[in-house]
């Protein structure tokens, strides 16, 4: 007999299934058995008698039976397959787990962060852990499919570089045979370097980040989602492209993951149309109006006034969501294009929501001679960037783009706690899985 | 006025357009000047007198101009928009290009291998090498959608681990702060975690492997497409699977990129339905009696083992493609599931064509007990493999996968001679990017 999936189940009462699964919780009724059997399509109750006894949560088994319908004062309002039960004939065990370590059959787990991680192969398997990705695949794709709409080209750029990408400190130094490299902090130089090529890319690239502190919303390893693109007109074009992005990110998590969200209890961030674009200047005017907290000579956001420009956002605009412009030129790194009317700020822009940063962006200097000057000026020798200043030498359009993590967003969105409940395998200061132990020097490697 | 993509422009006689991109060409007729010029779309003629004579190649312009028929006798049936061309009226220069260290305006490159990534920003731009990746998107957005339609759930996996995926040697050692790490050579152990969570996944990954050789069909970084499922019947299903993509790979390339396989003469390959299945002692058996070169007691296939049963499989069964199954035990990884009618061998596969392997798969032990023996034997630590191991220990049903590089398809698909024509910045023992110098000791990171 082939394998129904559960989620088929509820159309075949009367009819004899196979399915197969985890043992997501067991009940014992007297001599009667329950089970709640878990594949990748959701629950769905098995009864049975001695047939069931030896089985524990999280057996992998294999079982026959007769779909019937429920009493429908015994139906179950929260499973999907709620109205049926399967009656177990045969049951073949695939292979038997060992004793858990916490209680999986609850509606919320009860363990702490550290014992989350600890046991990810096993709390994963959690339908609400689960749920976050499902709903970071669909803004993944969309970001994707939405860019692709545009005219973008997906590209594939490598992430062991000879430099710096943005000429910072805080990269991670690999051993590469008898030389050194890096690991990149982003696709950024590719990206532009591949706007000489196809106009329009996009990526999804892992881009790592040795910054040397533990955050809520930090991860060393991160997955990037760029974008990059030329013949712009100006840097408002950039930010109407990531509005559209963002709003068919709502639009398409809001239609394909209703029941994670709701798992949540989240609702999308509400928008205006336009989003809101206010310089940076004027938002610390308007914090010092509201908060009399007096920031307007500091060259950077603080957090608390990331979330002061979203509560007003929220209550001006009627929008969670808003572009910030203008950050001065020697907080954004060296490509970054000045503001004509006043060179001290830049053609610059962060995506606030939320509270947060979600994405961050802008226009590049796209003349060769600038991007020199910029380089040294920078404290970078242009030898070191050769590659990445041959594409504007060969004729560069004006050009800019923008970056967001999907892991942040897919935080945002569900207004989860800290980011690495966000990513599957989350990577920090201390943790790549286990605790690492600390190193004098580095592993040496195989003689070549 | 809006420009217009040059692609559009065809339809559009007899109106005024602007369009933008980099001059491809120039040729001088007396007074008169025409520009081939290139964006995204395609190339079209500019003619022009004055207003052009101060553009070279790769000079980035923007042109308004009236679009008219040229002369039935004077059309250039190589071009999509060879029936029309634009009388420049008004010319902007965006960027000045400066002089080219080859010419880029020729059908084909005349540049080696080493120019040709020397000069990567500039060499990418050429039709024909640009190409190559238009075909390499296909390939990764069909492996994608092909496995999302079978209930696949794409996952995001870390790249910086804590040990050797499988147990080897051959990885790049990262200094992480003031611990030791490792580079990935493949998602293998998490997409196996994550079987027991999604059942079915796939992953788009950039895998890392150290190999201290220089050959025409490996990179040390490459683009990973990796897939494994859950509830498999038997390891005959993984090929069927593969199987499948590969059809869908090459219909959907088949069908949107007709062009750039012309460029390169290529033609898909041939396949049977079902793609022949033979085991490596067959094959060798088969080999000999072929060529008199009696490989039948080694444990692997040699490079000309692979193109002799290509070329049997192709006159035999008319198929480019073959599958080659149960390899030895000891010369695959150990997490490989040993044939229970010989144990010797395994329930593995290669999916070979046109002389290489293409894929490589197989099924994985899913019993956790003889997992942790096999971790053992194969001369490594369980408790390094912990949080793998922890996924079987807590219940893991019968399951396999495969992987496949998407520079090697790519390669394959349009008979390129060097993997690296199909990397857009590849990276090999000596190359990342530049030459690297090489280096005593790795490059100390700031104090933390």
């Amino acid at each position: 007999m082939e394998r129904s999936l559960i989620g088929e189940t509820i159309k075949k009462v009367g009819q004899k299934v196979k399915v197969a699964g985890w043992v997501n919780t067991r009940r014992d009724h007297g001599k009667l058995v329950f089970i709640d059997l878990r594949d990748r399509t959701g629950l769905v109750q098995i009864v049975g008698g001695e047939n069931l006894a030896s089985l524990r949560p999280e057996d992998v088994v294999e079982i026959e039976g007769l779909v019937k319908n429920r009493p429908p004062n015994l139906a179950n309002p929260k499973l999907a397959t709620g109205k049926i039960e399967i009656e177990a004939e045969k049951v073949k065990i695939l292979a038997k787990a060992a004793n858990l370590p916490f209680d999986t059959g609850v509606a919320e787990l009860k363990v702490n962060l550290p014992t989350l991680l600890d046991y990810r192969p096993l709390s994963l398997r959690h339908p609400k852990v689960k749920a976050i990705f499902k709903v970071q695949e669909t803004i993944i794709k969309t970001f994707r499919q939405s860019l692709s709409d545009q005219g973008f080209t997906e590209i594939q750029v490598p992430t062991i570089v000879p430099t710096a990408t943005e000429g910072g400190s805080q990269v991670f130094p690999i051993k590469y045979f008898d030389k050194n490299a890096y690991l990149a902090q982003s696709p950024q130089l590719y990206k532009q370097i591949l706007v000489g090529v196809f106009e329009r890319v996009f990526s999804l690239a892992h881009a790592y980040r040795a910054e040397p502190s533990v955050t809520t919303r930090h991860l060393t390893e991160y997955t990037g989602l760029d974008a990059e693109m030329g013949f712009i007109k100006s840097f408002e074009e950039i930010m109407t492209m990531v509005e559209k992005l963002v709003k068919d990110i709502f639009a398409v998590v809001g239609k394909e993951n209703k029941k994670e969200l709701a798992l949540y209890g989240a609702t999308l961030p509400k928008v205006s149309t336009p989003i809101p674009r206010l310089k940076m200047r004027e938002v610390q005017e308007i914090i010092f109006k509201r908060t009399k907290r007096d920031n307007r000579h500091q060259p950077d956001l603080e957090p608390e006034d990331e979330k002061e420009i979203c509560a007003y956002s929220l209550e001006k605009y009627g929008s969670e969501l808003i572009f910030i412009t203008h950050y001065p030129t020697n907080k954004r790194p060296f490509y970054t294009y000045p503001d004509p009317q006043d060179p001290k700020y830049t053609c610059s822009f962060d995506l606030l929501g939320r509270g947060l940063e979600w994405v961050t962006g802008g226009q590049r200097i796209n003349d060769y001679n600038q991007l020199v000057k910029n380089v040294k000026k920078w404290g970078n020798q242009p030898k070191d960037f050769d590659l990445y200043l041959q594409a504007f030498k060969y004729g560069m359009p004006p050009e800019g783009g923008f970056c967001l993590g999907a892991e942040r967003i897919t935080m945002q969105i569900l207004s989860l706690e800290n980011i690495r409940q966000a990513s599957l395998f989350p990577r920090d200061m201390e943790r790549v899985d286990i605790k690492l132990p600390k190193a004098k020097k580095l592993h040496e490697q195989k003689k070549i």
